[in-house]
């Protein structure tokens, strides 16, 4: 990801945290104003995804949707409310001609229920194959374009909704429930 | 709609606003930076959504989406960024078991691209024809729950992106695009 | 649309079936064994469905889904089960990057609930404004392959659901429930 | 899942399937006629996929998809086309009042993708801590009802397909290519 001026960033590569499939329960969650979870990885991952102010998720597209992979390390991200109220800037890449779309439709639906604001400006890359230089540069000046406009919108959220947050947030819904 | 103590609303019906088959282009649109549109009720229905800092939706679910005519309101919300930066929180209801929730999917994603902030927290009413007594009044107590949260949640939407806007907002991205 | 040898289809313009707004419940539907609907058009518009034995759609993307008018007029294909066991091929296209993929999800799901069978082989156009030639015919190589494709499919599914409802069909859901 | 006088079954349990996370490539596939990917297992669930003529799948929602470990399995049936031409009836289920239909439609888009048939009648579970007797039985007679109808048109569309597919199918898109 390049550099944004008002952003700082830290890569977090899925494939460095091999977190289990997603099976917590009431049972392994522990006590949930700080919850301990079936691992240390599950409870360092949920801690990992709560240092951020906002999110980029760069996905291939598969099969219509995100990988499992991607889909496990979100649902991992349980009851500890760690993407709430923050923003997601999604790039997403296909080897064919829909771009990831698909992918960013599916990633839409399941971020807003983590209660994230999935940005309407995102990176699509169609043919995945060709849209990289030898260089690793976009191919096309449509990406980098779509990228600084994703980018500048992320710093925007990031800064609403830290002072949203910092204002005063709600209680999740599960603890404003009689039942 | 009950009352919110913090929100202060106006109920908009489609029956109402009979709007032409979006079929708006450049052509029709007028000057972007005040459009007129094929017919000045286009115009005033982007002008009337303009007003509002936050959207409350009830809408039944037909196909497992919003029924057309909805689809149609919000497709005619035609680069006027009327909807920009501002929360949405749906109440959807349907004959059956799936209590409108397929609708909300749909609606969730036309949304992003309106650049709303679909709400995590809705209210979902299976099997509407049992859904309310013959006052009116929800049958279940979820329902109510379910309606409390979710303006609570907007409410809190509605300030924070008051403030954001209020602080300074980004051309929309077809601004910020050299072609 | 153009010729295939086993395929023989007419040209329906939504243009010229100005259904009014969805509408329809039991008491304008009439005898559920031949519904009369509201209006004469209703009725003409299912029988029109009826008579085909699959489908092709072509259908802009307009924020993320499919315009308003064509989810009414599936909407308004309402218990005549005019489009049960049939296959559907869509070619969808839109001005961005996005290729009308978008507008094919939901149309899918859609699709589903009317008991059709959407098939996996689409057409997809970015970028419409530059995807035909002055003569009208597709500037890319790709689009005129993917369209072979998605008609030899649709053929096989209008041969293979054929004799499939030819062999009979079970009576839709609603007439298989004891409430 | 209760017996069906048509349809044979075996229960195939993701548990008993450590799949790897999905990272096929045409460097790991092998020959494409008869692909032996990165290691045995995920040829032997290939193969397992390709016995049968037809699938339902019972799966949990999660943040308004599949599992992961759901999407890793289905990702991981890749160019063997083991799933084309084949219905799926799913069983879906939620803790809450959405009772798994959100999860019902990313699997229809993803089996779309696959070339399965996603049947239109599916059994949805909503608050699934609460139905199920303590013998294991469906607490709702709908959910008895809705699992009759689901396998009822599973066995129509598994003996419909299977004729279409003895009758001859067309090859797979890719090899109908010229690129």
């Amino acid at each position: 990801m390049e550099a944004h001026e008002e952003l700082e960033g830290e890569v977090v590569d899925l494939r460095d945290w091999p977190l289990p499939i997603f099976g917590e329960n009431f049972g392994t969650l522990g006590d949930i104003a700080d919850p301990t979870y079936s691992t240390p990885l599950v409870k360092a991952w949920n801690n990992k995804l709560a240092e951020a102010d906002g999110y980029s998720v760069l996905t291939p597209e598969y099969n219509h949707s995100v990988p499992g992979v991607l889909k496990n390390a979100i649902d991992s991200a349980w009851l500890s409310f760690a993407l709430r109220n923050k923003p997601l800037a999604t790039v997403a890449y296909s080897v064919g001609i829909a771009a990831g779309a698909r992918a960013v439709e599916h990633l839409t639906a399941i971020a807003v229920e983590a209660e994230m604001v999935p940005l309407r400006n995102t990176v699509l890359i169609p043919f995945v194959g060709h849209a990289f230089t030898d260089d690793a540069a976009p191919a096309s000046e449509k990406t980098d374009e779509a990228l600084t406009i994703a980018l500048d919108d992320l710093a925007w959220w990031v800064r609403t909704l830290a002072k949203g947050r910092a204002d005063g947030e709600l209680p999740p819904a599960p603890f404003r429930r009689a039942s």
